[in-house]
């Protein structure tokens, strides 16, 4: 199947059946959130994975009572580092170091990010890692959707209550997007059968010169 | 070819050959872009389209200089909403309507909707809109690399001299990111042949309870 048959199959599944997706599919969303490209590859995010009833069931009145919360098989909780520090870019570059080597150019650049981040305003830094982690998130219900599995993005939650109860904002980090995954409980679902409404192309994207 | 070996293609192309692409394979990057989920469907961004010499010489000098902006057969600069006005939201639903046919269901929704957002900080509108934009931008490189077009994810540039060029806050647009798109320079691209670095996933993901 072409992969924008596959982007026009998904939908934001309101009604998941409680199945549970194998492994082998969620390692592949998985692979796809960890290949996603990040500004000067810091990958400055992480997602947690929530399988269990009995925190599903905690989260449920946090996120607007959101049935797929707990009807979905995995519950990805992408988080954003809270801000930039000198321990994490030098982390990351030497977890890179350890794949491709030391160069010096790298360790100017490393160095200019030091620069650059290190006592900015810690909100600017978090905006910017959030927004990282929204192409990963791009990447992983693109690759749901290539192995058929559904999703559900929801912004629709309380960040500071899911912080609290996760423990994250204590990890440096804040909760921003949740993505459900599962399958669609097609008797229950009222937006299953309503057709894909998107601007017209004209309109969201000019050609200009 | 599988998702990820797409995926795992791709890389942040630094060199192109300034070979043109051909308009089927835009436009199915286009239509991954008008694809991508959005918080309640607003798709509160544009992207525009370079193509000509003139305007790639213009944003060359306040994108660092970088080759590819030159060298490139499309330039897309995302833009995301300044701000969230009531006529845009209302806009939005009308277009919704015009598929799905109006129902008090959505327009309650539509009220929520300029309940919550107009009034607001239009920094904090502004910043959620562009983390839209940011899941569209993930599904362009996904579908440029299904289609082996290469591309570049470009935030090193001057955002306010780029809304200057292009005029883009008289039109409530701020420039947020490019995707250059085009052909690797094998000979000349200094990073084709790194491996891709990335972190252990089990660094990037963790399971909780």
């Amino acid at each position: 199947m072409e992969f924008l048959e596959h982007l026009n199959w998904r939908y934001a599944t309101k009604a998941m059946n409680g199945t549970t997706v194998d492994d082998t599919k969620i390692e592949t969303i998985l692979e796809a959130i960890n290949l996603a490209p990040t500004s000067s590859g810091l990958q400055p995010f992480e997602v947690l994975i929530v399988k269990t009833d009995e925190l599903k069931e905690k989260i449920f009145p946090i996120s607007n009572n959101q049935s797929v919360i707990k009807d979905c098989s995995h519950l990805l909780v992408f988080t954003a580092w809270d801000d930039y520090t000198t321990e994490r870019i030098n982390e990351a570059f030497e977890s890179m170091y350890a794949v491709r080597g030391f160069s010096e150019r790298w360790d100017e650049y490393r160095k200019f990010l030091l620069n650059t981040y290190i006592g900015r305003d810690a909100e600017l830094n978090y905006q910017h890692a959030a927004r990282q982690a929204y192409i990963a998130f791009g990447f992983a219900i693109a690759a749901a959707a290539t192995e058929k599995v559904d999703a559900t993005p929801i912004e629709g939650f309380d960040p500071d209550a899911l912080d609290a109860l996760l423990g994250l904002r204590e990890k440096g980090l804040r909760s921003i997007i949740l993505l459900p995954l599962g399958y669609r409980d097609a008797e229950n679902d009222w937006l299953i059968d309503m057709p894909k409404a998107r601007k017209a192309k004209s309109i969201l994207i000019k050609e200009i010169d």
